[in-house]
């Protein structure tokens, strides 16, 4: 089949629309500035939440596929950089657990440098994450 | 010592800049559309070269801090995600060592998904990461 004029019309639409999306934000959480930043990808929706302008710890979290109960997905998180410690793993849950649930169960691939991760804190954090919304 | 006008202003100033720079490219390479984002942290470069709009692979390149020769610096490449195959550990050393050296030897944070990874192509890979330049 030949490629047809609408063909064409309907490439030029799509190549004029950004095709990575990204957001990021800014907040001051408990006197810290706090940047977020979330781009989508097919496969993984990356998110970086910074405290230190870096990128601290990187972090997958991938729901399990098998679980008793559907309403409550389970999550299976893996530092893939940084320090490899059980407050990471936690933050990271916390943290990303939505985006994946909201994205249709996609992945995260989380970058985390927090200077303060209190459960008030995180709270907020979340909130700025959902402002970022890409998925 | 008190926060005086000249500090209030200064972090009025630093506040209204954008405070994680990104930026991203499409092309189409040998027929197929390409797609690059760049952002940049203190202590990453993170790029995605992408053409089926995942990422595939994500692999680290880390200058080596110790060469005998300063000029021609080498790298460590290191599989995060994806499989731990040669080429693309080759592919990954070709196209992200350049940001490396440009960026003050930051490492690289590389997502990789290539239909094509041609030599050819590689070549133009490049080009189109420059045009996104962050660092």
């Amino acid at each position: 089949m030949k490629p047809t004029l609408l063909t064409h019309i309907t490439l030029a639409i799509m190549n004029a629309q950004p095709l990575i999306k990204s957001k990021q934000a800014e907040k001051t959480i408990g006197g810290v500035s706090t940047q977020v930043v979330c781009t989508e990808f097919s496969n993984y929706i990356f998110v970086v939440l910074t405290q230190y302008g870096k990128i601290g710890s990187l972090i997958s979290i991938t729901p399990d596929s098998k679980t008793g109960d559907i309403s409550k997905p389970m999550y299976t998180t893996k530092v893939l950089l940084g320090k490899d410690e059980t407050l990471t793993h936690v933050c990271a849950k916390h943290l990303a657990s939505f985006v994946s649930q909201e994205s249709g169960n996609r992945p995260v691939l989380l970058g985390l440098a927090l200077k303060d991760s209190s459960i008030e804190s995180i709270k907020i954090m979340k909130e700025l994450i959902k402002t970022c919304q890409v998925w």
